[in-house]
């Protein structure tokens, strides 16, 4: 994990841009402070309950990536006044009419970045659409702070080659600067350019006009990051640890206490070049295991096999075996569990205990 | 909930056998009382956790439903000496050997049973097998306590219709039925004669020979369940509170606030005739918005649209409508939050907030 946010953080300041780093696939302030360049922030979150942990804790420039709603705007105001520099998302001239109505009725300006959509997997609005400067006229001068543009290339997931990442990075970048460059040429305000997701921060070649890089799984990586070439299998920094509690030998199964419940029910790898099943096996101290895989799932149950599905080919480890998951996705793998235990390197001891948080 | 409970209830009491509901649901407590026939169970559950939660909330008769593991054992000994009536489960001589001697060596005899693979789905061994008999000699007399079989017809999630249903059923019964006599045979004792799943629960024709059935799902009911006929989409009782936050027209789709961290990864309806994606969506007070699914799924973003993938046939509701996505699968998508909001039918007013529990 360390040397993951190492690369990371070099390498945005390789890029000299700032770094505002996504705490939500950790939620747990011990690794956030370890990815922020100051304690103080800045971050990005992806709930109020992620920014009132971490404000708790006191990360205060913060931004919020999930487009508003009209019911949270209390929320959100309650957190600035108690000193959370806390920034809002939003993509339409609607809900900027009613941000901006909040913020005249409260007389307390809420800083806005307007979403920009740069791949169609999701939300934002075109980089070449009406719609972007409207938005930027109801923000501006009406009561609340229009402070900039965001984007987040949540396509680069899918990608199949470092080629084709590249592309999507370039793409993120110039059209979210070619947005700022129109909020501006409309007389606006936009410090804020706002780019990022971990693929095309780690392939992005030249950031020219991004002020600031988002990106959040690459301090732990998974098994979808690998299966993309974003990093390699023996960089990802989250397993769960089970222990194998019966055979099915005919079937060349070996029976494990982890099922979808510890490492979740995220099959990313699916659809990627090696399917990986439900994560793919490690001994105790992380050494994969060639070709065993979690290839089944029950809620407390694990199946865990041969790739081959040929039933000898996978070793009857004994009753009472340690065995660690690789994750696909370490956003849904952490998200079943309430504390990280650390080891350093391949150790087994365990040498702290990081609780984290969920829900909302 | 109340009326899917009091029906599986009824059911139990006509087929004339005992109920020992599955906890792992729902994980809360309050939710468990109104399940299990008595405060203090029977009850089963699927962590060690899971046991020591409920019986600091007084249910003394649990059955941990996952095979044992020796580094487990000090641990259900524990809750043992605190007065837990806590009974664990294992598939193997060798097991069995470490259970005995286990139980010699603290001079405790665990209850154990010995679980029954009835249909290949996962654990067990098979009920005309010489490793049945041989756990029984080696558990029995020897310090440990052996308190029957049990299975569990996991494989009756995939069945197609009622009949096959009725026929995963039958084996699940005649099979443990079966086992339990070979046991006796062999001259040990075999008191409980324990199966369950909730399909299998609700449609088994008669339970001669059984003495208990263990089922968890019913309570709450998902899209998985109806899809194969074990409930009515009006019986699903768990539902996901979201709140419209964008729009994206030209795709028809409409960008909620609850992604996949809110209604967990699980696709189990995948498979079946009626591919519900993420979940199948109604509004506020619970109705059916026909057509309209969860169709895609970020970490705290949703898509909704209309299963044709016609544009044009979602309807555009308001920014801020409020909606309710109906789950998958009740164990997955509960596991995602750590309380529920509990309504009266459709009343939208909170009339509790019953706190769960997570992880291990």
């Amino acid at each position: 994990m360390e040397r993951n946010i190492d690369r990371m953080r070099k390498r945005m300041q390789r890029l000299g841009v700032g770094f505002r780093p996504h705490l939500k696939t950790s939620k747990c302030v011990e690794v956030s402070r370890r990815m922020m360049t100051s304690p103080a922030g800045p971050a990005t979150v992806s709930t109020l309950k992620e920014a009132e942990y971490f404000f708790s804790h006191g990360v205060v420039d913060l931004l919020y990536a999930v487009g508003i709603a009209e019911g949270k705007l209390p929320h959100v105001l309650d957190l600035r006044a108690r000193g959370a520099d806390l920034k809002i998302v939003l993509d339409s001239v609607e809900m900027a009419q009613a941000v901006a109505a909040f913020s005249r009725e409260r007389r307390h300006p809420l800083p806005v970045l307007i979403e920009i959509d740069c791949d169609g997997h999701r939300s934002g609005v075109l980089a070449e659409s009406a719609e972007l400067t409207e938005i930027g006229r109801v923000l501006h001068g009406t009561g609340a702070l229009l402070s900039g543009v965001m984007t987040h290339a949540g396509s680069s997931y899918d990608c199949r080659s470092i080629d084709a990442i590249r592309a999507v990075a370039e793409r993120e970048r110039a059209l979210t600067v070619r947005a700022a460059e129109r909020v501006r040429a409309a007389g606006l305000p936009c410090p804020a350019v706002s780019v990022g997701s971990t693929p095309t921060a780690t392939y992005a070649e030249h950031l020219t006009g991004v002020s600031e890089v988002r990106a959040g799984v690459f301090a732990f990586f998974d098994l979808v990051m690998a299966g993309i070439g974003v990093c390699a299998v023996d960089d990802i920094a989250l397993s769960v640890l089970t222990t194998v509690i019966g055979h099915q030998r005919d079937k060349g199964w070996l029976i494990t206490d982890a099922g979808w419940m510890a490492v979740s029910r995220d099959r990313g790898t699916a659809h990627q070049s090696v399917d990986q099943g439900y994560g793919a096996i490690c001994d105790e101290a992380g050494t994969p295991i060639e070709g065993l895989i979690m290839s089944g799932a029950n809620q407390e149950h694990g199946i865990v096999s041969h790739r081959s599905a040929d039933p000898r080919a996978t070793p009857m480890l004994p009753l009472g075996t340690r065995l660690r998951v690789l994750p696909n996705h370490a956003c849904a793998t952490g998200a079943q569990h309430d504390r990280y235990h650390v080891v350093a390197g391949a150790a087994p001891d365990i040498s702290a205990v990081w609780p984290r948080i969920n829900a909302w």
